[in-house]
């Protein structure tokens, strides 16, 4: 199969089907539990039979994108920008933080290489999407070009695809790339209108000088290229990344797929974003999966109109949170396939059902 | 073995070993991820080995205590009071909600008749524990005799004994009782010193009628039995419940025992608040599960000193949250033993490592 196209794949995308939602509350209502008192479980139930009219999740996959960035070199962040490649290499032997949580969670990670800085000649190897070897630093100019952006958007639309063929019911975002708090917190402040002290913040820990440093690298990244909040492909080409716009283009697949689509913390909400101002609908598809400690999250999670799932101060990425949370959302099914209604456990129904 | 009584549980209970606490927190100081990036995971991993001395959960089982309320006599309930056997034979026959999530949680639910104002004479049945056929209406008098608060402790102290003979790891707490956020209500009262109006609330579903007679109830029922804050036990006995007494001494027997115990909703935390102040060490023991959507939880909360481990606007009780719970110190622990060190997978420290 043909991937689908950036335009195809934009055409593609449908309205969530609002009745099937009162028909999942109505069945939840007949359960053998106060009306409602699952509290957002019964959210999750409700948003996943609406999109996939399933009620049982086959197969579980997070894709974790991974590419480095020019803006590494600007002394932004905590760690050296040779941790990007090597974390691939953990995630792809299982012993890193999404693989532990993953595991626990019954869901598979792909390691996708959007442009990681390093040849990956040894057995296991990520799926080589590698579209250059690293961002360049957007300080100056542009991050990638618009061409390059589009790539990275297909190639996360050809994974949700890919998913979809395996009969996957629910997919995970993940990232890792050193340095990438940097481009999602400029990504933040281009939709947001907010300034940049409002949304950059410490990512694996940085201190007070570096942070200082990291917002005025970012405001001067951004007074040079001026993204166009209007034009997302813009804002991904000029301070976006590689592994971001595979991310935005997982999360746009899964809506033109009719995936539900676990989005993780900071970094992966930035390319949800991207993907959700492309197109309003792709938000109707989206479960956030968690509060990260980052300042800039909660401030795209409003705009794209979800509220998280966790709130457990996290702040790894990789896909960690998404892994969580959808454990929650496959135990909000089990209560919606597994709960007797009153009529089945013969319990008699209070005066307010 | 003969189970513990309530003086050699309340002897028994020692402080939580806070050197394991520091000796976990410096394994996963070096595991690959930024410090401390794992958020609220890390904390349930260094609690749960502190307590146990184990990194692994091999057993975990949820006890739902069951109970009548003379109190629902008064109206304050949406639910007739024959649901609370009804639905002790739903949790009986795997039917209702704490059952499907412990299910997903790969946790056991053992049901226990605290006072239930009905026999169970044909299998399934509870594990019996009757102390009468229901507490008396606690509006005029003492819901129950100190004897039979003793009772009612002593059971859930028991079954703790009983879970760690069978190499259970994790305990839950759950209740059954129609009417218990009533008293549960009259518990955060008396300890927090609030108003009523200030934790009392819907229950399962009542409206503003129902809600004003249940406080001037509630208000009435404390006037004429003044239980006295410094007495547990005496608060338990005058507007408590057999239940609430069952989840009391569960949490307390977890203590005595050495196991942790998470701690459901509302009317679980007013039976651990109650073992919180018969020996403060208790709380040390205890994760609490979820906050409840009933006002009054917050409050108990605060005294007992434990910060909620999920927010998902539940309010159903059983267990259900303790499930959900069980699950994420479970992940947290996946964390902990599956995630390699900086060393392990050749991954470059950051400069704030």
């Amino acid at each position: 199969m043909t991937p689908m196209t950036l335009s195809q794949a934009l055409a593609a995308i449908r309205p969530v089907d609002a009745g099937k939602i009162a028909a999942v509350q109505a069945r939840l209502d007949r359960q053998t539990k106060p009306r409602g008192s699952l509290g957002r479980l019964e959210e999750f139930a409700r948003h996943f039979v609406a999109i996939t009219g399933r009620e049982e999740i086959r197969a579980k996959h997070i894709y974790t994108f991974a590419g480095d960035h020019g803006i590494a070199d600007e002394g932004v962040s905590a760690f050296p920008k040779e941790v990007t490649p090597q974390m691939v290499l953990n995630f792809l032997t299982g012993g890193a933080g999404v693989n532990a949580l993953a595991r626990h969670a019954g869901a598979e990670v792909r390691v996708v290489d959007m442009g990681v800085d390093f040849d990956f000649t040894q057995a296991p190897k990520p799926i080589d999407r590698k579209v250059a070897r690293g961002t360049k630093s957007f300080r100056r100019g542009p991050a990638m070009s618009r061409e390059q952006a589009v790539q990275a958007l297909e190639t996360g639309i050809e994974m949700a695809g890919t998913a979809q063929s395996e009969g996957v019911d629910l997919l995970g975002t993940g990232d890792m790339g050193i340095a990438n708090t940097t481009p999602s917190a400029a990504i933040a402040a281009v939709f947001s209108g907010l300034p940049v002290t409002q949304v950059a913040h410490r990512g694996t820990g940085i201190g007070d000088a570096t942070l200082r440093h990291k917002i005025a690298v970012i405001e001067e990244g951004l007074r040079n290229n001026a993204p166009n909040p209007g034009d997302p492909l813009d804002v991904l080409a000029k301070v976006g990344g590689f592994e971001i716009g595979g991310i935005a283009g997982l999360v746009l697949g899964a809506a033109a797929c009719g995936l539900p689509v676990v989005v993780d913390g900071f970094i992966s909400t930035a390319g949800a974003l991207i993907a959700c101002e492309l197109h309003p609908q792709v938000r109707d598809y989206i479960f956030a999966a968690h509060r990260s400690v980052e300042i800039g999250h909660a401030v795209m999670l409003e705009r794209i109109g979800r509220q998280p799932i966790l709130d457990l101060q996290m702040r790894l990425g990789e896909g960690t949170g998404a892994a969580l949370a959808m454990s929650l959302i496959e135990a909000a099914l089990r209560g919606l396939r597994e709960i007797r209604t009153f009529d089945e456990a013969g319990v008699a129904k209070g005066s307010d059902q």
